[in-house]
Protein backbone atom coordinates (compact mmCIF):
# COMPACT_ATOMS: atom_id res chain seq x y z
CA UNK A 1 0.00 0.00 0.00
CA UNK A 2 1.38 3.03 -0.84
CA UNK A 3 1.89 5.83 2.03
CA UNK A 4 0.07 9.40 1.23
CA UNK A 5 1.65 12.26 2.21
CA UNK A 6 0.46 14.97 4.77
CA UNK A 7 0.74 17.48 1.44
CA UNK A 8 -1.65 15.34 -0.49
CA UNK A 9 -3.78 14.33 2.34
CA UNK A 10 -4.18 18.20 3.66
CA UNK A 11 -4.95 18.86 -0.54
CA UNK A 12 -7.31 16.32 -0.69
CA UNK A 13 -9.40 17.70 1.77
CA UNK A 14 -9.24 21.32 0.19
CA UNK A 15 -11.00 19.68 -2.97
CA UNK A 16 -13.64 17.88 -0.40
CA UNK A 17 -14.47 20.88 1.56
CA UNK A 18 -14.46 23.47 -2.03
CA UNK A 19 -16.98 21.13 -3.46
CA UNK A 20 -19.10 20.34 -0.82
CA UNK A 21 -19.28 24.08 -0.10
CA UNK A 22 -20.84 24.10 -3.91
CA UNK A 23 -22.93 21.52 -3.15
CA UNK A 24 -24.80 22.66 -0.20
CA UNK A 25 -24.69 26.43 -1.80
CA UNK A 26 -26.47 24.69 -4.50
CA UNK A 27 -29.05 22.43 -3.13
CA UNK A 28 -29.22 22.86 0.66
CA UNK A 29 -28.45 21.27 3.10
CA UNK A 30 -30.78 18.62 3.08
CA UNK A 31 -30.78 18.56 -0.07
CA UNK A 32 -27.00 18.16 -0.39
CA UNK A 33 -27.49 14.01 0.09
CA UNK A 34 -24.30 12.35 0.32
CA UNK A 35 -25.15 10.51 -3.69
CA UNK A 36 -24.85 14.37 -4.84
CA UNK A 37 -21.78 15.18 -2.40
CA UNK A 38 -19.98 12.24 -4.13
CA UNK A 39 -20.96 13.47 -7.67
CA UNK A 40 -19.60 17.14 -6.38
CA UNK A 41 -16.57 15.88 -5.17
CA UNK A 42 -15.56 12.92 -7.75
CA UNK A 43 -15.12 10.93 -4.46
CA UNK A 44 -17.01 7.84 -3.10
CA UNK A 45 -18.54 7.86 0.00
CA UNK A 46 -15.97 5.89 1.07
CA UNK A 47 -12.93 8.56 0.64
CA UNK A 48 -15.42 11.83 1.41
CA UNK A 49 -16.40 9.90 5.26
CA UNK A 50 -12.24 9.12 5.63
CA UNK A 51 -11.75 12.60 5.96
CA UNK A 52 -14.99 14.19 7.78
CA UNK A 53 -16.91 11.56 10.08
CA UNK A 54 -20.50 12.47 8.91
CA UNK A 55 -22.11 15.09 6.71
CA UNK A 56 -22.87 17.62 9.83
CA UNK A 57 -18.98 17.43 10.23
CA UNK A 58 -18.33 17.76 6.88
CA UNK A 59 -20.60 21.21 6.74
CA UNK A 60 -19.26 22.37 10.34
CA UNK A 61 -15.69 22.15 8.52
CA UNK A 62 -16.79 23.96 5.09
CA UNK A 63 -18.10 26.85 8.23
CA UNK A 64 -14.93 26.38 9.93
CA UNK A 65 -12.76 26.58 6.65
CA UNK A 66 -15.09 30.22 5.97
CA UNK A 67 -14.10 31.74 9.39
CA UNK A 68 -10.30 30.64 9.40
CA UNK A 69 -10.06 32.26 6.29
CA UNK A 70 -11.93 35.61 7.88
CA UNK A 71 -9.80 35.43 11.47
CA UNK A 72 -6.63 35.64 9.75
CA UNK A 73 -7.76 38.55 7.72
CA UNK A 74 -9.88 40.44 10.34
CA UNK A 75 -6.05 39.45 12.30
CA UNK A 76 -4.02 41.03 10.02
CA UNK A 77 -6.40 44.62 8.32
CA UNK A 78 -9.57 44.87 10.51
CA UNK A 79 -12.88 43.95 9.49
CA UNK A 80 -13.87 46.86 7.21
CA UNK A 81 -10.35 45.78 5.25
CA UNK A 82 -12.75 42.07 5.21
CA UNK A 83 -15.78 44.16 3.85
CA UNK A 84 -13.81 46.33 1.30
CA UNK A 85 -12.25 42.82 -0.15
CA UNK A 86 -15.71 41.80 -0.74
CA UNK A 87 -16.96 44.79 -2.36
CA UNK A 88 -14.33 44.68 -4.64
CA UNK A 89 -15.13 40.92 -5.39
CA UNK A 90 -18.21 41.16 -5.10
CA UNK A 91 -19.85 37.61 -4.26
CA UNK A 92 -19.76 34.46 -6.40
CA UNK A 93 -22.95 33.22 -7.00
CA UNK A 94 -22.82 30.44 -5.02
CA UNK A 95 -22.61 32.61 -2.24
CA UNK A 96 -26.21 33.42 -2.17
CA UNK A 97 -26.87 29.97 -1.80
CA UNK A 98 -24.31 29.22 0.85
CA UNK A 99 -26.36 32.07 3.43
CA UNK A 100 -29.14 30.41 2.37
CA UNK A 101 -27.81 27.24 3.94
CA UNK A 102 -26.40 28.79 6.69
CA UNK A 103 -29.49 29.88 7.83
CA UNK A 104 -31.47 26.35 7.24
CA UNK A 105 -28.66 25.04 9.86
CA UNK A 106 -29.45 28.24 11.77
CA UNK A 107 -32.81 27.23 12.29
CA UNK A 108 -31.77 23.56 13.00
CA UNK A 109 -29.63 24.85 16.20
CA UNK A 110 -32.50 25.29 17.79
CA UNK A 111 -33.08 21.87 17.95
CA UNK A 112 -29.63 20.55 18.59
CA UNK A 113 -27.51 21.66 21.27
CA UNK A 114 -24.59 19.53 20.20
CA UNK A 115 -24.32 21.22 16.66
CA UNK A 116 -25.57 24.33 17.90
CA UNK A 117 -22.37 24.44 20.47
CA UNK A 118 -19.84 24.15 17.72
CA UNK A 119 -21.52 26.49 15.11
CA UNK A 120 -21.29 29.08 18.20
CA UNK A 121 -17.71 28.45 18.65
CA UNK A 122 -17.03 29.10 15.46
CA UNK A 123 -18.68 32.38 15.33
CA UNK A 124 -16.60 33.13 18.65
CA UNK A 125 -13.74 33.13 16.64
CA UNK A 126 -14.22 35.98 14.01
CA UNK A 127 -15.53 37.77 17.18
CA UNK A 128 -12.30 37.57 19.04
CA UNK A 129 -10.15 38.18 16.03
CA UNK A 130 -12.53 41.48 15.43
CA UNK A 131 -11.81 42.62 19.24
CA UNK A 132 -7.99 41.54 19.33
CA UNK A 133 -7.14 44.01 16.91
CA UNK A 134 -9.40 46.18 18.36
CA UNK A 135 -7.36 46.39 21.30
CA UNK A 136 -4.33 47.12 19.44
CA UNK A 137 -5.76 50.24 17.92
CA UNK A 138 -7.11 51.40 20.82
CA UNK A 139 -3.19 51.20 21.90
CA UNK A 140 -2.12 52.54 18.96
CA UNK A 141 -4.68 55.61 19.98
CA UNK A 142 -6.15 55.55 16.64
CA UNK A 143 -9.86 54.56 17.81
CA UNK A 144 -12.47 56.52 19.59
CA UNK A 145 -12.24 56.62 23.74
CA UNK A 146 -15.38 57.27 24.48
CA UNK A 147 -17.33 53.71 23.20
CA UNK A 148 -16.21 50.19 24.75
CA UNK A 149 -14.64 47.82 22.79
CA UNK A 150 -16.98 44.92 22.74
CA UNK A 151 -19.57 48.10 21.71
CA UNK A 152 -17.43 49.28 18.60
CA UNK A 153 -17.08 45.33 17.30
CA UNK A 154 -20.94 44.37 17.39
CA UNK A 155 -20.93 47.63 14.91
CA UNK A 156 -18.41 46.45 12.68
CA UNK A 157 -19.91 43.19 12.62
CA UNK A 158 -23.38 44.43 12.58
CA UNK A 159 -21.89 46.27 9.19
CA UNK A 160 -19.99 42.96 7.96
CA UNK A 161 -23.48 41.22 8.38
CA UNK A 162 -25.43 43.75 6.33
CA UNK A 163 -23.20 43.76 3.63
CA UNK A 164 -23.31 39.66 3.48
CA UNK A 165 -27.09 39.64 3.06
CA UNK A 166 -27.14 42.58 0.72
CA UNK A 167 -25.16 41.22 -1.20
CA UNK A 168 -26.92 37.62 -1.29
CA UNK A 169 -29.92 39.66 -1.80
CA UNK A 170 -28.26 40.30 -5.29
CA UNK A 171 -28.80 44.24 -4.87
CA UNK A 172 -26.16 46.51 -6.30
CA UNK A 173 -22.65 46.84 -4.67
CA UNK A 174 -21.76 49.41 -6.93
CA UNK A 175 -21.93 52.27 -4.59
CA UNK A 176 -20.66 50.89 -1.06
CA UNK A 177 -17.81 52.74 -0.91
CA UNK A 178 -19.00 55.63 0.81
CA UNK A 179 -20.58 53.99 3.05
CA UNK A 180 -17.56 51.77 4.24
CA UNK A 181 -15.68 54.48 5.32
CA UNK A 182 -18.84 56.25 7.19
CA UNK A 183 -18.39 52.50 9.19
CA UNK A 184 -14.91 53.01 9.25
CA UNK A 185 -15.08 56.90 10.54
CA UNK A 186 -17.77 55.95 12.96
CA UNK A 187 -14.98 53.84 15.21
CA UNK A 188 -12.22 56.03 14.77
CA UNK A 189 -11.23 59.05 16.81
CA UNK A 190 -12.54 62.16 15.52
CA UNK B 1 -74.92 34.30 -4.23
CA UNK B 2 -74.52 36.67 -0.82
CA UNK B 3 -72.79 39.82 -1.29
CA UNK B 4 -69.34 39.71 0.40
CA UNK B 5 -67.95 43.22 1.75
CA UNK B 6 -65.06 44.86 0.92
CA UNK B 7 -63.90 44.17 4.37
CA UNK B 8 -64.59 40.92 4.56
CA UNK B 9 -62.21 40.26 1.01
CA UNK B 10 -59.63 42.17 2.75
CA UNK B 11 -59.77 40.08 5.94
CA UNK B 12 -60.13 37.11 3.85
CA UNK B 13 -56.95 38.33 1.91
CA UNK B 14 -54.86 39.22 5.43
CA UNK B 15 -55.57 35.65 6.73
CA UNK B 16 -54.06 33.96 3.54
CA UNK B 17 -51.29 36.21 3.90
CA UNK B 18 -50.34 35.58 7.49
CA UNK B 19 -50.93 32.05 6.68
CA UNK B 20 -48.65 31.39 3.65
CA UNK B 21 -45.77 33.52 5.29
CA UNK B 22 -45.69 30.82 7.78
CA UNK B 23 -46.24 27.99 5.68
CA UNK B 24 -43.17 29.58 3.00
CA UNK B 25 -41.09 30.25 6.06
CA UNK B 26 -41.11 26.46 7.03
CA UNK B 27 -40.93 24.78 4.15
CA UNK B 28 -39.60 27.44 1.40
CA UNK B 29 -40.84 28.62 -1.63
CA UNK B 30 -40.59 25.17 -3.35
CA UNK B 31 -41.57 23.30 -0.81
CA UNK B 32 -44.55 25.84 -0.42
CA UNK B 33 -46.57 23.33 -2.56
CA UNK B 34 -50.07 24.38 -3.16
CA UNK B 35 -51.13 21.65 -1.09
CA UNK B 36 -49.31 22.95 1.77
CA UNK B 37 -50.82 26.50 1.07
CA UNK B 38 -54.37 24.90 1.25
CA UNK B 39 -53.57 22.89 5.00
CA UNK B 40 -51.96 26.51 6.12
CA UNK B 41 -54.44 28.71 5.15
CA UNK B 42 -57.18 26.03 5.53
CA UNK B 43 -58.81 26.67 2.00
CA UNK B 44 -59.03 25.56 -1.21
CA UNK B 45 -56.65 26.19 -3.78
CA UNK B 46 -59.49 27.64 -5.58
CA UNK B 47 -60.13 30.25 -2.87
CA UNK B 48 -56.52 31.02 -2.67
CA UNK B 49 -56.10 31.27 -5.73
CA UNK B 50 -59.35 33.78 -6.50
CA UNK B 51 -57.43 36.26 -4.31
CA UNK B 52 -53.75 35.66 -5.82
CA UNK B 53 -53.31 34.74 -9.34
CA UNK B 54 -50.72 32.09 -8.72
CA UNK B 55 -47.98 30.93 -6.12
CA UNK B 56 -45.67 33.70 -7.26
CA UNK B 57 -48.15 36.73 -7.05
CA UNK B 58 -48.45 34.88 -3.53
CA UNK B 59 -45.46 35.11 -2.33
CA UNK B 60 -44.45 38.62 -3.64
CA UNK B 61 -48.13 39.83 -2.04
CA UNK B 62 -46.37 38.86 1.23
CA UNK B 63 -43.10 40.43 0.68
CA UNK B 64 -45.19 43.49 -0.51
CA UNK B 65 -47.20 43.63 2.76
CA UNK B 66 -44.07 43.97 4.78
CA UNK B 67 -42.22 46.51 2.60
CA UNK B 68 -45.72 48.40 2.96
CA UNK B 69 -45.95 48.22 6.94
CA UNK B 70 -41.87 48.53 6.96
CA UNK B 71 -42.47 51.96 4.65
CA UNK B 72 -44.41 53.10 7.31
CA UNK B 73 -42.46 52.82 9.84
CA UNK B 74 -39.95 54.45 8.16
CA UNK B 75 -41.66 57.40 7.40
CA UNK B 76 -43.06 57.75 10.97
CA UNK B 77 -40.18 56.96 13.08
CA UNK B 78 -37.33 56.44 10.80
CA UNK B 79 -35.27 53.04 9.90
CA UNK B 80 -33.41 53.43 13.39
CA UNK B 81 -36.54 53.33 15.13
CA UNK B 82 -37.73 50.07 12.75
CA UNK B 83 -34.12 48.39 14.14
CA UNK B 84 -35.25 49.24 17.66
CA UNK B 85 -38.37 47.91 17.41
CA UNK B 86 -37.29 44.88 15.78
CA UNK B 87 -34.82 44.25 18.60
CA UNK B 88 -37.06 44.59 21.03
CA UNK B 89 -39.60 42.08 20.29
CA UNK B 90 -36.51 40.30 19.16
CA UNK B 91 -38.12 37.88 16.60
CA UNK B 92 -40.50 35.44 15.90
CA UNK B 93 -38.91 31.65 15.01
CA UNK B 94 -40.56 31.89 11.82
CA UNK B 95 -38.59 34.83 10.68
CA UNK B 96 -35.02 32.70 10.78
CA UNK B 97 -37.45 30.82 7.75
CA UNK B 98 -38.48 33.99 6.18
CA UNK B 99 -35.62 35.04 5.33
CA UNK B 100 -33.90 32.12 4.14
CA UNK B 101 -36.84 31.88 1.94
CA UNK B 102 -36.20 35.03 0.27
CA UNK B 103 -32.75 34.45 0.07
CA UNK B 104 -34.10 31.75 -2.20
CA UNK B 105 -36.26 33.73 -4.67
CA UNK B 106 -33.39 36.11 -4.61
CA UNK B 107 -31.60 33.28 -6.44
CA UNK B 108 -34.09 32.51 -8.45
CA UNK B 109 -34.07 36.06 -9.62
CA UNK B 110 -31.07 35.86 -11.63
CA UNK B 111 -33.02 33.58 -14.24
CA UNK B 112 -36.28 35.28 -13.83
CA UNK B 113 -36.30 38.98 -15.20
CA UNK B 114 -39.92 39.77 -14.41
CA UNK B 115 -39.87 38.48 -11.13
CA UNK B 116 -36.67 40.32 -10.15
CA UNK B 117 -38.58 43.88 -11.76
CA UNK B 118 -41.55 43.36 -9.14
CA UNK B 119 -39.00 42.31 -6.14
CA UNK B 120 -36.62 45.24 -6.98
CA UNK B 121 -39.97 47.74 -6.90
CA UNK B 122 -40.66 45.92 -3.78
CA UNK B 123 -37.19 46.85 -1.84
CA UNK B 124 -36.63 50.56 -4.00
CA UNK B 125 -39.83 51.69 -1.39
CA UNK B 126 -38.54 50.79 1.57
CA UNK B 127 -34.95 52.78 0.36
CA UNK B 128 -37.11 55.72 -0.89
CA UNK B 129 -39.03 56.26 2.65
CA UNK B 130 -35.81 56.02 4.11
CA UNK B 131 -34.67 58.86 2.10
CA UNK B 132 -37.45 60.61 2.32
CA UNK B 133 -37.37 60.92 5.76
CA UNK B 134 -33.45 61.69 6.11
CA UNK B 135 -34.20 65.07 3.52
CA UNK B 136 -36.94 66.15 6.54
CA UNK B 137 -34.38 65.29 8.93
CA UNK B 138 -31.36 67.27 7.18
CA UNK B 139 -34.46 70.09 7.02
CA UNK B 140 -34.59 69.77 10.55
CA UNK B 141 -31.03 70.70 10.82
CA UNK B 142 -30.52 67.16 12.75
CA UNK B 143 -28.77 65.68 10.34
CA UNK B 144 -24.69 65.46 9.25
CA UNK B 145 -23.96 67.83 6.59
CA UNK B 146 -20.47 66.75 5.02
CA UNK B 147 -22.20 63.16 3.67
CA UNK B 148 -24.90 62.66 0.74
CA UNK B 149 -28.43 61.27 2.12
CA UNK B 150 -27.97 58.68 -0.49
CA UNK B 151 -24.78 57.61 1.59
CA UNK B 152 -26.15 58.12 4.91
CA UNK B 153 -29.78 55.98 3.67
CA UNK B 154 -27.10 53.37 2.40
CA UNK B 155 -25.45 53.29 6.10
CA UNK B 156 -29.07 52.84 7.87
CA UNK B 157 -30.14 50.19 5.28
CA UNK B 158 -26.42 47.96 5.64
CA UNK B 159 -26.88 48.19 9.83
CA UNK B 160 -31.14 47.11 8.85
CA UNK B 161 -29.83 44.21 6.86
CA UNK B 162 -27.02 43.51 9.42
CA UNK B 163 -29.72 43.40 12.25
CA UNK B 164 -32.09 40.97 10.17
CA UNK B 165 -29.50 38.54 9.56
CA UNK B 166 -27.78 38.53 13.10
CA UNK B 167 -31.66 37.57 14.52
CA UNK B 168 -32.34 35.35 11.88
CA UNK B 169 -28.94 33.95 12.61
CA UNK B 170 -29.71 33.00 15.86
CA UNK B 171 -27.41 35.37 17.62
CA UNK B 172 -27.96 36.78 21.33
CA UNK B 173 -29.98 39.97 20.77
CA UNK B 174 -29.22 41.78 24.30
CA UNK B 175 -26.47 43.99 23.62
CA UNK B 176 -27.44 45.32 20.60
CA UNK B 177 -28.60 48.95 22.49
CA UNK B 178 -25.36 50.56 22.27
CA UNK B 179 -25.14 49.36 18.90
CA UNK B 180 -27.76 51.03 17.45
CA UNK B 181 -26.97 54.10 19.50
CA UNK B 182 -23.73 54.37 17.53
CA UNK B 183 -25.74 53.67 14.17
CA UNK B 184 -27.77 56.73 14.89
CA UNK B 185 -25.06 58.67 16.29
CA UNK B 186 -23.42 58.41 12.76
CA UNK B 187 -26.01 59.69 10.70
CA UNK B 188 -26.66 63.11 13.29
CA UNK B 189 -25.01 66.59 13.66
CA UNK B 190 -22.02 66.55 16.02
Amino acid sequence: MPRVSQDQLDARRQEILAASRACFARHGYEGATVRRLEEATGLSRGAIFHHFRDKDSLFLAVAEDDAAAMVETVARNGLVQVMRDLLAGALSPDTTGWLGTQLEVSRRLRTDPAFAKRWAERSAAVAEATRERLVRQREAGVLREDVPIAVLAQFLELAYDGLVLHLAMGRPAGDLGPVLDLVEEAVRRR
